[in-house]
């Protein structure tokens, strides 16, 4: 059987581009004589849709998608995700499912057994897990038709009770078809070949696998949509972040050699995928938004550097307009190597002196801060000054205020709320400051377009003289670690501790985290590039009073 | 059986705190001569804990906190709410549990049924249901404990397909006790009363319900604990957004005569539940986060004034500054009408001008907005300004900023981004703006604290000249009716129309809504008062296209 794999990009809600996209793969399928068309997990509506799906007129247009693409399904078959209301009268109202349309009709539905719901995934919100399960017969093969993570129920201790393709298997399957919705993390790539690959193993049959691509806000679908053998080795891969059509010949699988996944790819590309994930996240922010235009302050440091870059490759070097916002305690290299950036880039800039605004502020505070000491008010009037510039050339002429923020301060509360806090976007949210470095040095790696200086000069907010920001946090390079041991990998205090961190660096780390829920809950959404990034996917009560 | 209900209101991640409470109730209730003391769900941890229970280190507290609450507990037995690791190889890594209490040790843990995945509810994203029940026998009774949820699947087409109280029942039971983590909707109380009632009906027994009471961040809780007998009457009822501990005998219970939930108290109370939750929910966010002194901007209009009537009332009136912030466009009124508020409520207040802060910033933005004509981009610079202004004093002194925007401007967007959308705590935000008004009406219920020229003038934002709400939006008592079928009752465009309203302003309040997610999700917490607030209950994607 010849099977096209479609590797699309979808957009949220708007079902009259998604349907005319499908209807586009399935024609180019069918001319490429395909038999069967897949395309991804709630394809025809997006992923994920959140709580549109509760929404009576958001579900029947997905039906009424379902029918037009079922129209176009002759002499070729399709496989297509979306809601199906749930028949049974107990349990969630919706299903997530996959529908085969096959000469122009609804032939079969497959419901989801498996729904995530940790992370960024809340299915169980939405959704009722199947516990019946169907082989799809399609001109003589038998299909174990799944989605997502109805596979991932592979290893011991597995996080569901039931395992649907364990279900199927005793059934007798040719080979297996799973259509998913799996965002990018950096290090989430090769564990998903590999369990793919462990599948293919385990029920001795070749894998299809076709998963969404394109950023739908904050999180990044890479695609890396495969065929796998029954030996578990990958014969054809799409490329990632790009949409394609990859055809297959299921008869061939047994006899093409494949390829096991490498437990190293992660960690070998994993500056190369961040770059590429956050271009594309930024790039579909903008397009799926409808805006062209981004902003930003250039401070000459690394994090509004390398921001820069990202949106100069997203969305052209002359959409994105640097600002150049020197105040009392900015030094004049800060100038140059921001000018220098935008030069590099070839990016339009402009510099307004924030000085005479922040005395402005000071003068008519001055009958109530007195003879107060300059702190924490004084700086923050500074980098608040520079976001009322920022965003009100954002809505003169249009542009998205981008945010520079990384990960470390966003995790330790480095930042000025309402001040570089600000934008509509977050692009280095995710990303640590070590790791921001190492994007930096790939940037750079056949010609300087950073300024070497910035990359070299210690961090510094410049909101007071000479401040460095090792002043008042650890090194980035302890630091870092510790966060990431917390953030992502969920270690308390005594198992940091063990692991060998001092204890009071440890204590002083996560009471900063834990005290700044308030700041980052009013941050913009974040790109996602790991497995635990700050949003959606990180739930966590600000009155709570824990290690704080 | 005697029997002591402690509706307390815990601290999340506090076991310190939680436990120290916990045991003064239990040493309170057997100076009573209770037999059994009943607390609210998870109250070891504080309820909803987030994401902490996927460390390892706060589980290992909670079964601390129980060992020391259990070694209490003699001559008296007690139920405390924590979670439990599931033991079963498969599934989620823990349980909502109920622990029972006896003789210095665990007698035996029920396991939570039915988990809540709606809403503001997620608790399927860190606990696995259980699918077997047993009764508590205690001092020769048979108790059905069960917690919160498991008491709601009476209906048809219940959300769940099992029916743990059901299945109790077939055991054989003397009474039910709930315990129970329910958050306050205004209309929501005459529901949960009437399904609480309805199983006292079906399973022929009293029934004991314990809630928790307080707000953590945006949830406000109401407690409303209560016992009814078994023809469903309510005998016994604690006062809600207070602490208290109720004792009840279950002996007397037949006898006791009970009023049954009336279908209409939710509306009669409406305004004065809201006033009373928005004051428990603004208390308890500065008590738990340790702070006492707020700071708001005072326009003269309705939303500040109730804003602030609502702080004095929570925090003292000596505790909360309002600043009035006059720029070009203010009219006289506006001051003097702030400054009769404060008076009023013997609040301090400032006057900060910002027409020459303002002036600087368009001066130093000619060379770029040159002869471009005023439009939202100098609006905004107002709004921005004051939150500079403001923001410094909170930075200063260590006030909390108070955001004052309400519901309906959320809605559609209508506030300035970093502007007077700021704030640690957003007090209205799920008040409709007709709401707003009656709670006005309620405040100057015996005498008039809040200016009447502030009530009866037209709102405005008074960002241009002679500026009016309604020139941008429609009249509030229609706009209001469409936000609330399409935020709370979800209904979509047809329905709407169906329903009577204009297919015109149908459309383009859907597309405000739908158009401005990117700003709301930058919206500080907003207290919630109804069954569909803005924030954690309300998941909606930022780059979708659907009726925008």
């Amino acid at each position: 059987m010849r099977i096209a794999l479609a590797q699309y990009n979808y957009h949220i809600g708007n079902f009259e581009y998604n349907t005319a996209k499908i209807i586009r793969g399935i024609q180019e399928a069918r001319d490429r004589q395909a038999d069967l068309a897949v395309f991804a997990e709630l394809s025809v509506c997006g992923y994920p849709s959140g709580d549109f799906l509760e929404f009576k007129d958001y579900i029947d247009k997905c039906y009424r998608a379902i029918d037009e693409i079922a129209f176009h399904c002759k002499g070729i078959a399709a496989i297509v995700g979306a809601p199906h209301r749930n028949s049974n009268s107990k349990g969630k109202p919706l299903h997530n499912a996959a529908f085969f349309l096959e000469n122009g009709k609804v032939k079969q539905i497959y419901l989801k057994g498996l729904l995530p719901n940790y992370d960024i995934f809340d299915e169980y919100r939405y959704f009722e897990p199947a516990t019946e399960f169907d082989i799809v017969t399609y001109k003589g093969k038998r299909i174990a038709l799944t989605i997502c993570e109805d596979l991932w129920n592979l290893y011991d201790n597995p996080l569901y009770t039931q395992n649907p393709m364990g279900r199927l298997a005793e059934k007798g399957v040719d080979f297996m078809v799973n259509i998913a919705a799996s965002p990018f993390a950096w290090d989430h790539g090769g564990e998903r070949k590999n369990m793919l690959s462990q599948n293919a193993i385990r029920y001795r049959v070749p894998l299809l696998y076709v998963n969404q691509v394109g950023a739908q806000t904050e999180l990044i679908f890479d695609g890396g949509s495969m065929a796998i053998n029954a030996h578990g080795g990958i014969t054809h891969e799409l490329e990632s972040f790009s949409e394609g059509l990859l055809m297959i010949e299921t008869d061939e699988m047994g006899r093409k050699t494949g390829t096991k996944p490498s437990p190293d790819a992660d960690h070998d590309k994993k500056v190369e995928n961040i770059y590429k994930a956050l271009v594309c996240g930024l790039k579909d922010y903008f397009g799926k938004l409808g805006f062209s235009k981004a902003i930003l302050g250039l401070s000459g440091g690394i994090d509004s550097a390398v921001t820069m870059v990202i949106a100069a490759d997203a969305l052209g070097a002359e959409n994105v307009l640097g600002v150049l916002l020197p105040g009392r305690f900015s030094s004049d290299h800060s100038v140059k190597d921001a000018e220098d950036l935008a030069k590099n880039l070839g990016c339009p800039h402009k510099i307004i002196s924030i000085t005479d605004t922040t005395t402005r502020f000071e003068e008519n505070l001055k009958p109530w801060f007195k003879d107060l000491p300059f702190d924490v008010a004084e700086e923050n009037i500074q980098a608040r000054t520079r976001a009322v510039y920022l965003m009100a050339l954002s809505n003169k002429f249009g542009y998205v205020l981008l945010n520079t923020s990384n990960k470390s301060e966003a995790a330790v509360g480095y930042g000025t709320l309402y001040g570089d806090m600000c934008g509509g976007l977050s692009v280095l949210g995710d990303v640590y400051k070590t790791d921001v470095f190492k994007l930096a040095g790939y940037i750079n790696r056949d010609r300087e377009i950073i300024p070497v200086n910035t990359i070299i000069k210690p961090p510094s907010a410049e909101l007071r003289p000479d401040q460095k920001d090792s002043d008042s946090l650890p090194e980035y390079d302890i630091l870092d670690q510790v966060l990431f041991q917390y953030i992502e990998k969920r270690k308390g205090p005594d198992e940091l501790v063990q692991m060998g961190f001092d204890k009071k660096l440890v204590n002083r780390t996560l009471k900063l985290v834990n005290t700044c829920e308030y700041k980052r809950y009013q941050t913009p959404p974040i790109l996602r590039v790991s497995s635990k990034a700050f949003g959606m996917g990180r739930k966590m009560p600000i009155v709570a009073r824990y290690l704080g």
